[in-house]
């Protein structure tokens, strides 16, 4: 497909995932036009000043109406509520996709919610960052980045040709993978070291919040995602709970593994730990 | 004191932080010889090849002869060892310093093993890496960090004057804390993370090690520390154990916290967590 361009683009959420898509979307010359939808008007009316949406509604289901192509980038705890109030506006031959960090059963819930001649193609491009909102928005923050795409049976093929080549035109390397394998896999190396980077921030702030100042450029990496917005990562979190809560325990093994070796001040056992554990680091980068 | 300068230097661990120091030495012209003594030979060889060092030593004890500087740069669960084989070689005057992570009773245990004449000034410069080894040495490394330095009521005022100095002129920040107050700030600002790091690439590597290839950025951030030294850290963590079990149970608590929220899905709850620990991580940078 050589052709791949849409006439109207709606924007469900327009921060910096979304407004980064408008942007790159944009800078390829694939589409016409595209419309802005949010909780802030004011929000709203920046970006379209300065070029980041052609245009902008208060309403979802006015955003969605004759669009081709419509991104869920909210909250992931809003994309049900927010589709049920859209589905009687989509225009039929619409692609619905995302850029949630969740999939599973979300997925299955948002096809369930298309109407006919309408398809869903999940999708989960890891470009994420601590910093959210428009003005850090770039037209290249999916370059090189992986994107992950979650088709189940019930997906179109062509809808998941388009999608695909969309992120690929955008510089992003699709990867398929299925919802709850997706689901699966994101909890262990970004929905718990979320969690995590939470927890250390007020492990350290329950023991003196005062000891915070001599925080040298470990401390500063490994709670960098603690920046992130409350909001965004608790409807992730909550939403792939199950995987979470499993992986918290396991981790408090491990924990309680490495405090067995401190407690015996056994040498050899923790230096092995320290040892594995860099070496798997070795393989991520 | 405007005329800070060693005849002879001596860096009993010629690694990341030791060969740093003496890059930092000479470029600010403030020694006149670095001798460097180690466990590996071909080491300290390519130390003095780069000019890293003057000239070297195999026997610690001869590496100190005549210095009036020495720096322990070696992993902290050599000094009381290698103190004890060099004490007899100290000249009258020297001053004998370190860059360990760890404090508290390693000040006190090295501080009685000076010999009459010879003062110990406990330093730990915030300026670690996960990256080790001469390669990566600098001798700007310590320029704009942190230096803690712990004097006990058993310190030489003179000594702590020229180790003060010394730092300031390596573009450091000199701070003083309490040799057990240092160890619990860095048990939490340092050792806990570092633990954290280890704990979190095992856990997931317990999982499905092959979910390391989909990781992104805020998992590498997280973890990058698990590259540090395995060797190093078992010292550090094991000479601080007493503080570290202890944070680890807090971490633990916060962790069980947290996980309770994702159960009874407490929407405000976790995001009233979420929302703390990023206003303390606001204050860190």
């Amino acid at each position: 497909m050589n052709n791949l361009f849409f006439n109207r683009v709606t924007i469900l959420g327009v921060g910096l995932i979304g407004a980064s898509f408008a942007l790159a979307l944009k800078k390829r010359g694939i589409c016409k036009e595209i419309v802005g939808y949010g909780r802030r008007e004011e929000n709203l009316k920046r970006a379209m000043n300065i070029k980041i949406i052609d245009t902008f509604e208060l309403e979802a289901a006015a955003a969605c109406r004759g669009s081709d192509l419509i991104l869920f980038s909210m909250p992931v705890g809003s994309f049900i509520e927010t589709a049920k109030t859209v589905r009687g506006s989509l225009k039929e031959g619409a692609i619905v996709t995302d850029v949630g960090s969740v999939k599973g059963k979300l997925v299955r819930d948002m096809e369930d919610l298309m109407t006919e001649g309408v398809n869903f193609v999940g999708g989960h491009p890891i470009a994420g960052s601590d910093r959210s909102g428009i003005d850090t928005a770039s037209s290249d923050l999916f370059s090189g980045a992986k994107c992950i795409l979650t088709p189940t049976e019930k997906t179109d093929g062509t809808a998941l040709k388009v999608i695909t080549e969309l992120w690929d035109t955008l510089g992003a390397t699709t990867i398929i993978l299925d919802p709850d394998e997706h689901d699966k896999i994101y909890a262990a190396v970004s929905h718990l070291p979320h969690i995590i980077a939470y927890a250390i921030m007020n492990t350290v702030a329950d023991v003196n919040a005062s000891y915070l100042k001599f925080a040298g450029q470990g401390f500063k990496d490994t709670t960098r995602i603690a920046s992130s917005s409350p909001e965004l990562w608790r409807d992730i979190c909550l939403m792939n709970k199950e995987n979470l809560i499993e992986l918290i325990e396991l981790l408090k093994k491990n924990l309680d593994n490495l405090s067995a070796h401190l407690q015996r001040s056994d040498f050899d056992a923790l230096e092995r730990e320290f040892e594995r554990a860099r070496t798997f680091k070795k393989n991520v980068g």
